[in-house]
């Protein structure tokens, strides 16, 4: 069911400086900030050959990273996105093995303009897992 | 300098159940349990089409996944690996920029086989990020 990789979100404080270590320490390619004001978020693509890293800084007053980030002061990785070809299958079939879906289970349009659903972390180790249609 | 992102590592309490997720619910391909005795952990690999994901297990009385687990019950990602084409070149442009390399400094070989090092999470936005000479 799942295939790519789409990428690893790092949720950031201070995402200047985060530009400033992906883009001149670790000498990657870094997009320009995107304002995703509907997300909450300001998301950089870290652009690497095989998949991409986005690093999320708060936008807003409401942004879901918030209490991420009042956990993880520092940051830290907030979720991984897989791409599956069928969302709605996916969460068919996950829903059957008895996983939870966030929200209303209803996909939603992505950062990436694409259909997304994520799924509870208490049923994948602990880790938030985004499914993006393909 | 960074290249190709090889492996996002999750840290998991139970391998057995990560690998019933991996395989069963999310239908991905999950390798054999192989035992890394030199470095504590059980690793699976899940294949995906550009990258791995490696679900690391407990091994033996001193591993270096038991603090994490422990902070971490339900398991978490623990480590992202990107590829470098030189490691000793990569460590010395990062000590240069001020960063903190892990351990000794030297590169250890790694779980598979190739120079590895770690960096300080403090120093890359609350992240454990190693680097693998590619």
């Amino acid at each position: 069911m799942i295939g790519r990789l789409n990428h690893v979100a790092i949720a950031v404080p201070d995402l200047d400086a985060a530009i400033a270590i992906y883009r001149d320490t670790l000498d990657a390619e870094v997009s320009e900030v995107v304002p995703q004001p509907e997300h909450g978020v300001n998301t950089v693509f870290v652009v690497l050959p095989n998949t991409k890293v986005e690093l999320l800084g708060v936008l807003g007053t409401d942004s879901p990273i918030a209490k991420f980030l009042e956990r993880n002061p520092e940051g830290g990785i907030h979720h991984i996105c897989y791409e599956v070809e069928d969302i709605r299958a996916a969460r068919d079939r996950l829903l059957a093995a008895g996983a939870r879906v966030l929200g209303s289970g209803e996909p939603r349009i992505g950062a990436h303009g694409k259909p997304v659903l994520f799924l509870h972390p208490k049923d994948f180790l602990g880790t938030l897992v985004e499914l993006e249609q393909a």
